[in-house]
């Protein structure tokens, strides 16, 4: 028995491996594109969406009478095994191919119609009962469909793995800001001593900018939840039925849970992708407030014995493979790479973005391709961040009280007893004689031991008060 | 007498030119930083900004008892003076200074103190009966005044710059969009000819895409209206009083009209700008949205012979020095060499905005230039193009309607009557032969002359309906 | 018998699988780095890479004295193993690791360790015969040794897979120029009708670009062939016998083909990696050209009917799963989303640059990935458009000299003969009227129809004379 | 008398002010394209090129015998007033303006057109006895002339603005790493305490880092030096002498003394500008470079006592308007702005530079003006950079010498003495208990005191010897 069955397409025939459940086209595009296939095949996220709006789209057209009950049945039950993830190994294709990711469409369409005819007991290739174009893109183009598929992907991964991860994170330093909130330290500004803040306010500081990241992120959903479905080849719904587009997205909205729904303007919906370009800004933004906490704790963490040393990370490895006893901060350094990383990705959705003509952008599979791998790198990166790193910071409370202690900008507690005059001398002269303030402030006379006890006391420092 | 006078700062005395009122930390300054003086003066908005935020903190400081009523009352008639533009020559800093705004601070304390010293009758330099430090910048620190003018500035020239010109074009293209429903032409999709469109629903998703645009940027507004002021040098608000950011903030929001508050977070507020970072992106996308407009409308008016040529657009200056009759889309390249620009623009706030150390962004004055810099030359050339292109733009009716006639795609039309298979040999048989689908389709024997002109109608194919 | 065995580093023992030649610091990098696993393992190129330079170190270790000839030899074997590509499985680690490389160069340690012992018929986790730190990372550290090996992987994936990928395509746009030398057409700038030009001086112009492009490639490998090894740790090279540097980077240079040498500031190489910036930065300009390029396929074999229509590309699959008859573009709009991921991979790579402090850049691992992705993805994507694209493009030549004929520039050609003025008055009455030149050279009455024919030759326009 | 006179183009008259030498088309233009006109207008650099490329071209001319040899005199004077400044206030027009230039190309046209003519005692406007296109633009088209220009700018500010600023950097730096090259301190990796090395080294890794960079810089002069001249309106050099661009380019490098040339292909040459894209890149890499260093000298700086506080720099400002004795590093912030900067511009300029399409790439004005600009700003915060700080930059010995002495990894020396085990143990028990090594080392009594004084030499440490 032959390994090869005869696919066939508007262009003729050509063999498939019979194992396989993809058709003509499919074959064709792995042919026709072997660009970085080690790397780049569609991964979960895009299959399974693939999955539920060829799910959902049957499920449209049978109520509204464009497509009969049995074929939509079947071509749901196949559908639901693309969702569940057990036709991976059937959707062989990479990101850079057709720009509007027909290949994809149609791998989704060939492999739906195949598995439903063979659990229908029909013969893979013929087409009967469920056949691809007719019955599973029946109502669609790859150009509202694409799209579509990439809205979904990238809600259900933002929701289900970017948003959880975030929380975990944030619950983590939340939880740190609080337990250090009495521990007073010393600011910095410019890289400069500057007057006393405490542990909660600095680690504060750093959820409220992870708070506003993930609300950036957040305020794009309302964009990505318009979905092209509907628009068919140019926007104008030609060859669906007029309330296709409506159905299909509550469908898909009821399998995902999501308030997707279908897109206004269908001709901008397939011309430009300014929801997803949206969104990967907001990933730039968030791992820019990610870079900064890292750099903040690995600056935080320097040392041991010369750097800042106010900081205690976990040691989750041998530092070095010369040096014996060096800590190196490496969850720091994986999260700043994911970063770059999502900087890089993003330039390339903006570049993308910008590059539409007429009545479609030919870029799409490159967009959704970036904006999944911001999501998924910045998630495993807080994760990993999160358990090996930021659950175990602890300070080191004996370097952030001596360094305290020897801060010269606890002047600034003496301006309004003594004037902004005194207390800057008593800063020079302690900077340049090697002096604490206390020594400086008692050597020049301008307040005594008691009165310096009393009025520089740093944890009213750090707090709004006059 | 003396072209010069001496001012003083902490550093000791140094001579500024009698004719202006800055002081010893901007002439320090001018010294400093010779760094692209030609085009790096901060313009209106930083200094009117400048001049809100000091007649507010004034205000506020006066009302809780801070300052007295009098001091704060020729503060206030100073800072009218530099919120009004009289004062801006005054300004001589540039941008690449202290990376936390602190000389440009310190040139509104300077002049607001020196000309409110002048309308007093006093001596300039002498810091009586105004001081620099003590009264202007009474509960102040440049870490938390400078983001707070940067808001205020970005904030006006957003509301009373770029969202009206986009209103604007936008209101030109909405008219055009309706005059122009019912043009039926060819769509295009992979650059290829596709089922037909109207002009209306081309010119529409420039519409849609403009909206989209113009409201991801107004998204960003919330985090604008935080003001950083009261945190003052680290976030504490260490020597202000505990009322004072939340007072200052209601003035700002009194004198602009715009609802500006304290940001909750100060600490967030200085060291992360992160809500600039949003108001760039969502300036980079809409600038995405204007570069495929702008190309759609050079494409369009290609030509004039041996291009599309479905447009005309206005010709507003000879096309070149060597060709006779040749008209280029200028307007549309200006407008995309804006969209470049801020794409550049959009990365260096976007770096910037990663770089900040424990209680500062020292990037600030990089990061407001480029924001402002983007919405004056979005602001700009689209009304440039609104005014010599947009206005004027229309269809060349036969251009389109002889590409619509022979456009092959029209066949789609047919799918339904005579089936996919059919239809398609019907168009294949016209493209290799060089026939019209009509001529083909009677040829082929699928249907009578009648049957086509019923089946075929273009604008038919461009509404939603079975 | 166990599955696991026991294996040791200097925080204690792990279990590892028995099948696998990896040891403890290897085993850590899987549980605290699970970022990115399903795409961002180490592929072939940087393995390799390790696999030589540990085999260069050890050769060089023995002939300095510094390894026992037969510890020499029993690392070479297990190193020509990696470099083969047999242990490939046995290299587990992603990119998002330690950002000096620390673990991936202990993961070559311990494979070629382990590997070795079994040869020697030794005990795995032993360290004996081969230690993994005394013996295999002998004179070495982290810090130089994956530098190393990023300039290795590098050097080889441009020389074996770049170079000749885009030596294919430019023989083949080569000789499509010279075969269309004669093929006169319409030239364009602005997207407007220009004076004439043939194919062949197109088509020459992307050849100079990609020229341009690849030599700009090839001006960064001296950069590269400068390798960090000897310096250990800071660039001191502390720990490693003088010579250890030069000799290894001989025997690189021996194994591998390419003039590597020990860089010359061994403390730049390990605190900046600016040759893998300019080589990113150079790839960058090689995808502008093959975007432009590709766009200018794309563009003139628009239509087939409204658009330019001048070149007909291969059709590969079918165009739309909705249209029949149409054939899109697709290598070009895979080649373009390639071009803009090295955007977004150079963007990456710049901003990794940037961030190095004191003696090390710790983002070594993500500018590697990101600059042998940009090289495998256009040599990917070049073959693929040579095959499927390039090698098929034929000129439509009566599309091409119908838009010839009607071309209004030609009127350039009268300006020597008739003056400006009069040939601008031919061009714009005919422009105005839908007159071809001719036609309304004549009824203007400013030459007869010989003189028309005599000089006006497109093709004589296309030559440099006067 | 008027104040106007009429000046015309082949649209009609335009009214132009009596004492502007502009034309008509640099009127419209005026009126066409205000866009960024505060801060966008062309400047010395392109002005200057515009004038040495008209003089060039009409003593081409006239040795060609295209032009008559009068009137060749008349525009070299007039074009020897552009070159040496004393025009530049009839030169109004912005950058953004038709995307090749054209209108800056006439502008030149018509400035040494009326100039000469007013030279010659004619009447401006009359285009007699020296008319902008038949004379001044002989031979030529904005799509030739302006990209000539272009390079001609850039190479001109390279070679006398941004390589003597870069020398000077650079030999301040050289002579402080000679200065202190017998300062011994501690190494940083992973911002962790590292070996030693000396700051001679330390300083000298940025001297060979700048030196890498301006060297890349440097190897894009030869792609600068090729001239689209003669080339004409798209490449063929149609109604050019057919030695025109050649006798041109040789007398643009008699003019300037750079060894410019005609571009061997000239179709390449107006249709994509990679050698800016690659000068752009170039400069990157230096800011890259240029941000290092100016990061190390802030974080060696911090402090004054809670950093690392290794290094001294000028306090050129008092630091902060609330804190007194703080000095901040006021330089390094500039220089990490313009950093930020270039890399933003060069993202423009290499967007744009993707952007062509067929016979030209309308992005030229854009590009060169982000490419002039970042030479600009590199170049004036480089010597700010250096007066203001590099040559004031010292060792704070003390500090230097105390973290030496505690830093743990000078441990290392006695690996090869006592063994990697023992040393590490040494360095735990130092690291857990807060002894210095000698004091764990002895405690352990691995080793002797003398041992210790003649193991533990960090000098010795700090070169390459066994």
């Amino acid at each position: 028995m032959s390994q090869f069955r005869s696919e066939t397409d508007s262009m003729g025939a050509i063999d498939v491996a019979n194992d396989r459940y993809w058709g003509a086209q499919t074959q064709r595009s792995v042919g026709n594109f072997p660009i970085g296939v080690a790397r780049f095949k569609w991964q979960r996220p895009v299959i399974r969406a693939l999955g539920i709006l060829k799910k959902a789209a049957a499920q449209a057209n049978a109520r509204l009478g464009e497509l009969p009950k049995d074929v939509a049945e079947r071509i749901v039950s196949a559908a639901d095994e693309v969702i569940a993830g057990k036709l991976d190994s059937h959707f062989p294709l990479v990101v850079f191919q057709t720009g509007s990711g027909t290949q994809s469409n149609m791998n989704a369409n060939e492999v739906i119609s195949n598995r439903a005819i063979e659990m229908a007991g029909g013969q893979m290739g013929s087409k009967t009962p469920v056949h691809p174009n007719d019955h599973v893109n029946r109502g669609q183009s790859s150009n509202d469909t694409f799209p579509t598929a990439m809205h979904i992907a990238v809600v259900e991964e933002l929701q289900q793995r970017l948003f959880p991860a975030i929380a975990t994170l944030r619950t983590t330093l939340a939880d740190k800001a609080t337990a250090f909130s009495g521990v007073v330290k010393t600011g910095r500004t410019h890289l400069q001593d500057a007057t006393p803040i405490t542990l909660g306010q600095e680690i504060g500081a750093w959820v409220a900018q992870l708070d506003f990241g993930i609300e950036a992120v957040r305020a794009t959903l309302p964009g990505l939840y318009d979905l092209a479905i509907g628009g068919t080849a140019v926007g104008t719904g030609l060859n669906a039925h007029p309330q296709f587009g409506e159905k299909a997205a509550a469908q898909i909205a009821t399998i995902t849970g999501y308030p997707f729904r279908a897109a206004p303007n269908k001709f901008f919906a397939l011309s430009a992708h300014d929801a997803l370009v949206q969104t990967s800004a907001a990933l730039r933004t968030l791992s820019g407030g990610l870079m900064k906490m890292a750099n903040d704790v690995r600056w935080l963490a320097s040392g041991p014995r010369c750097g800042i040393g106010e900081l205690r990370i976990p040691e989750n490895e041998p530092g070095s493979s010369i040096m014996p006893g060096k800590v190196n901060p490496t969850q720091c350094e994986a999260m700043t790479m994911v970063c770059v990383q999502v900087f890089g990705n993003d330039a390339a959705v903006a570049f993308a973005g910008t590059q539409g003509n007429f009545q479609l952008n030919v870029y799409k599979p490159v967009m959704v391709h970036n904006v999944l791998e911001s999501i998924a790198l910045i998630s495993d990166a807080v994760l990993a961040f999160n358990d090996h790193c930021a659950v175990g910071i602890e300070p080191d409370l004996p370097v952030i009280e001596s360094n305290l202690a020897k801060n010269l900008m606890l002047v600034t507690a003496l301006n309004r007893h003594i004037g902004y005059d005194k207390a800057a001398k008593i800063a020079k002269k302690a900077h340049h004689e090697g002096l604490t303030l206390k020594q400086s402030a008692l050597e020049l006379g301008y307040l005594t031991e008691e009165e310096f006890a009393q009025w520089v006391v740093p944890l009213e420092m750090t707090k709004p008060s006059v």
